[in-house]
């Protein structure tokens, strides 16, 4: 798993929730892992699961904060916080602070995917990859096996 | 589009968030389409986008209202609010009304798709297939085409 990526070791998720729990616990058993969110209650959904990785509760509003936690020092940073906003704010600063960083952002709201894009931010949109999955299923539908 | 599809006519959408409204705009291109919410402001997000489908305010906590609604004629109907109890309720509860009744269900929290499953109801979960395109994604980068 993941043995293509030699260059990327030290992964940062900013956001625990569903999605960015679900992230570190897959990357955790092959990487080293950071998760930060600005709730410690957050980190719930990584007990008892085998999550080998760290965890921070900062504000994940503050840049400045942020940046104190080693960012420049990550290989790839997944900003996964169910507001778009504060992640269009994340990418954006984290990129104004370091250029060359490797960020993929979540746009929840597919209205929103423009002005991602326009910032030049990786981005993936969970809601439209859903309908796009489910378009494709009932185009392959037949019977009742779907 | 769907041109597999000449059984199922009439599809039934319940809930008009971020990805029941996008799922209403793509098959209403070439179905009958409605959709279901409780709340009338939701249907806003098909104003202005060509949806050619009918929308219907009640209240989707309440089987009974929800069936007055020619449910039982539905080819297909997608059960995606944004919340995993209702959407078990409502597909339990649609199920038992009319068992042969195809009917997918949302599952926003991963961790709730076994009660769905033993349920017997067929579910899609978003954050799960996001992680699992994610991590693809990863395997296959190389370089900075990330």
């Amino acid at each position: 798993m993941f043995s293509k990526n030699k260059n990327i070791k030290f992964i940062v998720i900013i956001g625990c929730g569903r999605l960015g729990s679900e992230l570190a616990l897959k990357f955790s058993k092959t990487h080293n892992v950071v998760v930060i969110d600005k709730n410690e209650e957050s980190f719930y959904r990584l007990s008892n699961r085998n999550f080998t990785g760290f965890t921070h509760t900062i504000d994940t509003t503050d840049i400045e904060a942020l940046n104190k936690m080693k960012l420049d020092k990550a290989d790839l940073v997944y900003i996964v916080t169910p507001d778009d906003n504060l992640n269009f704010m994340l990418a954006y600063g984290i990129k104004m602070m370091k250029y060359n960083i490797k960020l993929i952002a979540r746009v929840n709201d597919p209205v929103k995917k423009d002005i991602f894009k326009k910032a030049g931010v990786s981005l993936f949109c969970p809601i439209e990859n859903s309908v796009n999955d489910l378009v494709e299923d009932f185009e392959n539908f037949e019977g009742n096996d779907i």
